[in-house]
């Protein structure tokens, strides 16, 4: 069988270790599992990487335990606004939605764009009507709204009132990205997310962005990014470690750890997966925890949260 | 005086020479030198790279020869979409705007969202109602909208329904740029655009994404882009020349020239202004014009179209 490979992250945030009920870290691992051996099994029956990475978010997307599509962080207002991107390392395409409300599944959205359309990113109610039209599966906005995430969201818009605060966005837990590398040698990266608790209505972070939140070349890499997405637009986190792999000769853990200590400098912190040519895997991050999954070159397998 | 530098495009594009009017192009060379100017004296003053930036793009973004503000390309529905995006090299602070209708100057409303905001990115209708709250002046989107382009779009529209052709996209002259180097050694860029003639609306190019359509690291280089922006997202284009630069010591002439060959192999075209940490300015194309202008490092001073 020729090299295939395949990392998952289910979001990089402050977890408090004490306060996870077992249910939580359960719920997280077997949805990282359970995508992760979704794409990996089309991976081995010859799939592309885009496939791959396209299951394996869309089954993340219905977990509510991610943030994505089901589940998806609110808005200051209640809502969710939804941004999702991919990016194939074959050609370097990218399709991406930001801003939406009512596509079922963003990362399809976002395929759709890459494949059929001469654009690379779709925002708001726009994209929503041509890719309505187009045949896209729309729901209600309320579709993607939980009971957990409308008390978190309550809560911390009253502490805001208690201490008179001015609007803090908060990191949620959960970003959900997918690197891999199918049998053709061809690697991809995908991203879907709601973005942060509280955020300001029309944020766009990371996520879309290529160059930010993903980046895939063959023969050089694919990374996906997760954490406080402002930072990782300032350093173009994503192109930065492939311009390390390929113009410094930097290995693929190595690079990825130098994006996050130079974030770190500039105040923010997140987590990158990333998978290079050989299919080797590296999933480092700067929070307490990242829910994430891995099958290397050499069949290695972890599932983690922390 | 220390080392200062400016360098600014008024679009790359396949202008054609022999209809081109006199009046059209010395509206375009005009542009450029008053926007360079004011921009140059800001910096001669002991200013801001930011401040010169945001100075000289607010003048092209009033003058309707330029496809930013006034004269803004239209989108399929003969409506304005206005994308801008700027970018401090000192701690690669950025801003940006994408989508919005009433917002006078995007390119202000990009210094606002980085100066005075958590956010690098906002869209659409929900950036404009808070960025007017803050205090940005609003106009009716009809503000924007020439005669010219009115009748350009209906052209180009008829053209689409005498051939069956499917919805096609034309890359109009004129998105606008500005690089700077101030006397405290800031490197900083910029970019606003209305984007592609007949654009599908929700479409957002390059101009507003740090790493794609501009990018600053002070010490290294500031580089803006115009073109095909689909294509400069997906090569990272701005940070591809920064990468080049610091990882592979590259001089910025030649990045740029790189980038610009590599945007050609994948079917794009286009144009980029750089200058690096010594005020060396490069301002290469791929079309067949880019209207352009620089003041180097020892102040020699060029304006130019073809």
């Amino acid at each position: 069988m020729s090299t295939i490979a395949i990392a998952l992250h289910g979001g990089a945030g402050d977890r408090n270790r004490t306060t996870t009920t077992p249910q939580q870290e359960q719920d997280l691992c077997n949805g990282i599992a359970d995508a992760m051996d979704a794409g990996y099994e089309i991976l081995k029956n010859g799939g592309s990487s885009i496939e791959a990475i396209e299951r394996a978010i869309m089954i993340m997307e219905e977990r509510p335990c991610f943030n994505a599509g089901i589940g998806a962080a609110l808005t200051e207002f209640g809502t969710v606004e939804l941004d999702a991107g991919i990016m194939e390392g074959t050609n370097r395409n990218v399709g991406a939605i930001a801003g939406v409300q009512r596509i079922k599944s963003p990362i399809k959205a976002a395929r759709y764009v890459m494949e059929h359309t001469p654009q690379v990113l779709l925002i708001g109610t726009r994209a929503e009507e041509f890719l309505s039209k187009a045949g896209l599966e729309m729901v209600e906005p309320e579709y993607f709204i939980t009971e957990e995430n409308q008390r978190l969201l309550e809560k911390i818009l009253a502490e805001q009132q208690a201490t008179l605060q001015q609007h803090t966005e908060k990191v949620v837990l959960g970003t959900v990205g997918v690197v891999a590398l199918d049998s053709n040698g061809n690697l991809a990266a995908g991203n879907s997310t709601g973005g942060m608790m509280n955020k300001r209505s029309g944020r766009v972070g990371d996520t879309p962005i290529a160059g930010a939140g993903m980046y895939a070349r063959n023969g050089v890499c694919a990374v996906a990014a997760t954490g406080y997405g402002e930072y990782f637009i300032r350093t173009s986190a994503a192109h930065e470690v492939y311009a390390q792999v390929r113009y410094a000769h930097t290995d693929i853990s190595t690079a990825c750890n130098n994006v996050l200590a130079d974030i770190q400098t500039l105040g923010g912190r997140g987590g990158l997966i990333a998978l290079d040519a050989n299919g080797n895997t590296t999933l480092p991050f700067t929070t307490s925890s990242m829910a994430r999954g891995a099958i290397n070159a050499n069949g290695e397998r972890i599932v983690e949260l922390w």
